[in-house]
């Protein structure tokens, strides 16, 4: 579905869909081979601060970590397509690092060298966020190469959370509904979007949203592709969806704004050239292929 | 989708997607209108003890909490078609309980109770392991109806988990791939199924995880429909893959079994007439129909 949506708009990059690491999750509760690789010549080590990666001279750092290898926890990502083993640590606030969203938005970085980015920085965040154990309040460990924690006193088992979110084009007739954030950057206007919720379906929660953010009621929602967001650990699941009528009203605690807008100021706004400097998404977002696929639907 | 399913399969129900909830998101800050709506006569609460439900004379008990209602705590789930409003709480152990997956299995009680079981259920699972801060290790208080939950000590805010699950059907030529786990009844097999992992797409997750269970490599994912699966609070994505050949290689740890079944050999296994007594997996279930539309497609 990735290529399907990289064929359709030449020239755009979606973010963090390109990962070449083979996982090998049956290689993580074999401490001595994650030892072994740890230990290699050829492994390579993503450092996570923040939203940032560790670096060095303005590139990220892969070569070695910022602190005795012994002494730091590792979470092991797997094995890159020359089999060289990846490993993602909580790097030292007080080393240079490069800020994830400025990469992201210049182009900075291989695609390739940002979907690693995702699998390290949610991971990374998980372990800082999770060091006690929710069911009974005491210190829990790492276990199984970082994709489990374990709690030594009422022996619960915890593992990374990955949160599902629905991001969801609403069409009708010819238009197409986006919204805004008040925090965003001015201009921009995006696809509605929200965190599902225990019980329900993603067409449910499609339904839901749209009709809490926006006042709109939508049907026969398509599933058209997904994409982790790693701030911290989105999964997020694109759809499109036919709106009964064009009737809005918006939430003003979620959104600042939301319009429906015609097919042709939607392709000013991708392609930037909106006379007034209005503009949908930006092109490492799902949301921006999204809207370009909807408005051939339309 | 859940429609189009629904359409495809006469006679069969996938369970947990039909609720008639509204959630009513706007109102969980308002804790002046849910004790009104608590306090309410028309007010109805769902009791969860582990996988069952709170129950009098052999049905589901809506009519009264098993407790003073000031003492338990609550969550609130929305309003149904009626506008009542219903809550979920946790049962104490010792009341009369129905176990959920008889009443799945034996079709024993309306799909829209079933389907609002699996929000109360969820939610009620998720405060019964998270009464501590993951951050810091100190005990949590419920907030916003249930819906958040927030650490004293260092501010932490906790939000429920759904934990997005890829459940695929491998097709090849008139094959399609099937396993069981050593767990299962005798006789079932059932579509694969896996956790996805921070950083990958729905798709990624596919691939990975039917090289992993079953030695086979996929291609070609389409989203066919989801289902929440409330044991605890798992988003299930049904998915339909295309198998570059029929090779296996079964990892026996997740899986006892898996194997290539013809067309007719799978309509005798979803009518429950297989010679061998071997049967895929049940209506209430999303494998029954992943199975049964991708029979349609081989």
């Amino acid at each position: 579905m990735q290529n399907l949506i990289s064929q359709q708009l030449p020239g755009t990059k979606i973010g963090f869909i390109s990962s070449d690491i083979d996982r090998r999750a049956d290689l993580r509760s074999d401490s001595g081979a994650i030892l072994t690789y740890r230990q290699s010549d050829s492994a390579r080590f993503i450092g996570i601060s923040g939203d940032a990666v560790a670096s060095r001279d303005q590139k990220p750092d892969y070569d070695r970590p910022f602190a005795p290898a012994g002494e730091v926890e590792t979470i092991f990502l797997g094995l890159d397509a020359g089999l060289d083993p990846w490993f993602a640590y909580r790097a030292n606030s007080a080393v240079p690092t490069l800020a994830l969203r400025p990469i992201l938005l210049g182009g900075l970085l291989p695609e390739v060298e940002l979907s690693r980015f995702a699998q390290a920085r949610s991971l990374v965040h998980w372990h800082e966020r999770h060091g006690f154990c929710a069911n009974c309040g005491a210190p829990t460990t790492m276990q199984d190469a970082g994709y489990r924690r374990q709690c030594p006193a009422c022996k619960a088992e915890h593992f990374p959370r990955t949160d599902p979110v629905v991001i969801m084009v609403a069409m009708h007739g010819g238009a197409i509904l986006l919204g805004r954030q008040a925090a965003w950057p001015e201009g921009m206007y995006s696809a509605l979007a929200g965190f599902m919720e225990p019980g329900e379906t993603i067409e449910q929660a499609v339904i839901r949203e749209t009709w809490e953010e926006a006042g709109v009621r939508v049907r026969d929602v398509r599933y058209i592709a997904s994409q982790p967001w790693p701030f911290p650990a989105s999964l997020m699941i694109g759809v499109h969806a036919v709106a009964e009528e064009r009737s809005l009203h918006v939430d003003g605690n979620e959104l600042q704004d939301a319009r429906w807008f015609e097919r042709d100021e939607i392709n000013l706004m991708l392609n930037r050239k909106h006379p007034g400097n209005l503009y949908a998404a930006n092109p490492y977002a799902i949301a921006h292929h999204l809207i370009g696929q909807a408005i051939e639907h339309v």
